[in-house]
C-alpha cells in the first residue's frame, strides 16, 4: 500500500496534526512514460499551508479540497519505469512529496513551476541537501540576493527567519559575498545558532520591537530585505530601508497558518524613499539552478557555509514536521526520511 | 505686504479652508546671491497635504507646524536681483509657492528635490504649462512610464486619477506610444473627459466595483499600473495584473486627506506573480527633463495631447484650490493664477 498525507478538513487558525490523515491506497501503476518512485526524502515547506485555506492568491496554485493529498518537493528512487530516459535506481526529485510512492511523468507535474521529475547525481553529498541548500531552498535564496535584490558588497541586508532553510543560505551566502548581514528569528535558541555557528549579527523578533532591534544593528538603516515573514517584520523593514532601497518578498509565513495581516501601512514610504519591492519564485529562474549549485556547493564543501537540518522520520511524521516547521519550532531544513 | 497661505490648524480628517489662513507679513528683501520673485501662477499639488498632518511617512520632508506657510511649486517674475545670473523680468520657476513674493536663493530651497530657481522661457507656449505637462506633473508621467515601469506597446496599461494633472499626461504619452491604456476617474464627467476629450478607455471608480470594472475593460488582465491612488486602486490592481506585472507609486491621493489607509491585504499575490512595484519621485530623475519636454512638448504642440487647466485667481483663493483639488472637484492641471 501507498500512504499519503491528506487534507481531513480545512485548519481554522493554525495547522494541527488533526487537519491531516494518512491515506492508504494501492500502490500506483506507471503509464507509458511514466516512471514509480519510492520517495526517500520529503521537503517540509511552509508554502503548502497556503494551499489548506478555502482560497488561494490569484496567481497561485489552486486550494487543495479535503481528501486531496498534499503535495511538495522529494527525493527518491526509480522503482519501477515506463521511460526509456530512466531506470531503476536512479534518484529523482519531483514535486509529488507527502506519500511513499508516487508516479510522475515527464513534465507532467509541476509545483510552482519548480519542475518534476529531474534526476539528481549527489556524488559524495547526502542526497537530501538537494532538497535543501542545493536545491529550492538554495536557489530560492540565491535568486533573491542576485536577481532580485542586486547586492552589492557595500550594502547592508536583513533577512528575516535567517534561521530557517532558505533563510540560512540566503545570510550566509550573502555574507559570503561581503555584505553586511543581520538576521532575525524566532527563539533565542535560533538567535544563538545565527550568531555562534553561522556568524551573522541576529536579534529575536520578539523583542525589544523590530524597530528597535533594527536601530541598534543597523543605525544607519538598511539597503535590502529578504523577507520571509511579511506582516510586520515588512513594516518594520520599510521603515528602515535608506533611500532606493530594495525589497524581495520570497513568502510571507506570518500569513500563511492563520489568518493574513492586513498589508504595511507605511507602503506610501516607498514613494518618499523611491524603493522597490518584487515578489518571486525560484521555479521561474532554474537557469541560475547550476551557477547557484557552483556557489553553494562550494561554501558548503570547503565548510564556509553551515547547514543544519531537522529530520523527523516515518510517513507517520509528516504532519508533524509540518505542523513543528509552520509553527518555528524547526531550526533549518525541515525534512521528512523515509525508510 | 505679502500674503501667504498658512496653517491655521492640523486637519482633523479632510481638509477645509478653515485649516489654512492667509497670513500678511512684509515683502521680503533679497540678501547676497537671492532674487525675490512675484509669484504668477501657483501649482496645487495633492502631496502638500502629507505635511499638514502631524508627523510626516519616514524619508519625506518635516511636517509643517500651525503659523508655517505652506510650500509648493509656483512660477514667478524676478521683481529684485542680487544674483548676477537673474535679471529683473526673468521667469524662474521655484518651490515657494502659496505665497505672493518669494525670496529664493540658488538651490537653497528644494521640495522634493525638484529643486529652485530654475529660468523658464516659455517661447509661445503658456507659461504655466511649465508647471504642469512640461514640468513637474509632466516628469512624473515621463519618469513612472519609462523609467518605472518600462512599457512597451504590447502592454495593457492602468492609470488610476487619469483625469489629473499626472494621470492625465500619463494616460495620453503611454497611449501615443503604442500602450494599451484604461484610466480610471471619480466622476461620470471625468470619465466622459477622458473618453471623449482624451480618446482613453475609461470607468468611474465609484461603480460597479474597481475589479468588475478592469475585468470589463481588460478581462485578461492589466500589465502594468500607474498608481496616483493608493488603497482599494492598489488592491485591485494587484489583482488584475498578470504574471510579472509591474506597479510604480507615484502617491496615494486616498491617503492623504485624513486617515491612511492599510496597505493592500493582497501583498502575497506578488510573490504568486512575480510582481515589481517601485516608488518614485520626479525629483530624483531630473536629466529627463530635456527628453521629457521635447516629447510632451511635441504632441501638445500637434495638438495630439489634450491638456486641461483648472484655474483660480488670486491668493485668496488657493485654499480653495486645495481643497477642490484634493477632493477630487477639479480636471487637469490645478493652478491658482496671481494677478
Amino acid at each position: 500500500m501507498n500512504r499519503r498525507l491528506c487534507l481531513a478538513r480545512r485548519p481554522a487558525g493554525k495547522l494541527t496534526t488533526t487537519d491531516l490523515v494518512l491515506i492508504d491506497e494501492p500502490v500506483p501503476v506507471p503509464g507509458p512514460g511514466e516512471v514509480l518512485v519510492r520517495n526517500t526524502w520529503l521537503s517540509i515547506d511552509p508554502s503548502i499551508r497556503i494551499r489548506l485555506a478555502e482560497t488561494t492568491p490569484d496567481g497561485y496554485l489552486p486550494p487543495l479540497r479535503p481528501g486531496d493529498a498534499l503535495s511538495g518537493l522529494a527525493l527518491g528512487v526509480v522503482a519501477e519505469t515506463r521511460n526509456p530516459d530512466y531506470a531503476v535506481g536512479d534518484l529523482v526529485s519531483h514535486t509529488l512529496g507527502y506519500r511513499e510512492f508516487a508516479v510522475v511523468g515527464t513534465g507532467a507535474q509541476t509545483l510552482g513551476g519548480y519542475g518534476a521529475p529531474t534526476r539528481v547525481d549527489p556524488g559524495d553529498l547526502p542526497p537530501q541537501w538537494f532538497l535543501g541548500p542545493l536545491g529550492s531552498a538554495g536557489l530560492t535564496a540565491y535568486v533573491g540576493l542576485v536577481e532580485i535584490l542586486e547586492l552589492s558588497a557595500a550594502d547592508t541586508l536583513w533577512v528575516s527567519s535567517a534561521a530557517g532553510a532558505v533563510g540560512a543560505v540566503a545570510a550566509q551566502l550573502a555574507a559570503l559575498r561581503g555584505v553586511t548581514v543581520l538576521g532575525s528569528a524566532g527563539s533565542p535558541d535560533k538567535v544563538a545558532y545565527l550568531r555562534d555557528e553561522l556568524g551573522i549579527a541576529a536579534f529575536d523578533y520578539h523583542e525589544p520591537t523590530l524597530a528597535e532591534s533594527l536601530a541598534a544593528l543597523a543605525p544607519t538603516g538598511i539597503d535590502a530585505y529578504f523577507d520571509n515573514v511579511g506582516g510586520d517584520h515588512l513594516t518594520a523593514a520599510l521603515d528602515a530601508l535608506r533611500p532606493q532601497g530594495r525589497v524581495a518578498l520570497c513568502g510571507a509565513v506570518s500569513g500563511y497558518d492563520g489568518a493574513a495581516p492586513a498589508g504595511p501601512p507605511n507602503l506610501f514610504t516607498m514613494v518618499a524613499k523611491g524603493l522597490r519591492m518584487r515578489g518571486f519564485r525560484a521555479g521561474s529562474f532554474n537557469y541560475l539552478e547550476q551557477p547557484m549549485r557552483v556557489e553553494v556547493g562550494g561554501h558548503l564543501a570547503a565548510g564556509r557555509l553551515v547547514h543544519r537540518e531537522s529530520i523527523f522520520d516515518g510517513i507517520e511524521q509528516a504532519a508533524a514536521a509540518l505542523v513543528a516547521m509552520l509553527a518555528g519550532a524547526t531550526t533549518g531544513k525541515t525534512l521528512c526520511r523515509l525508510a
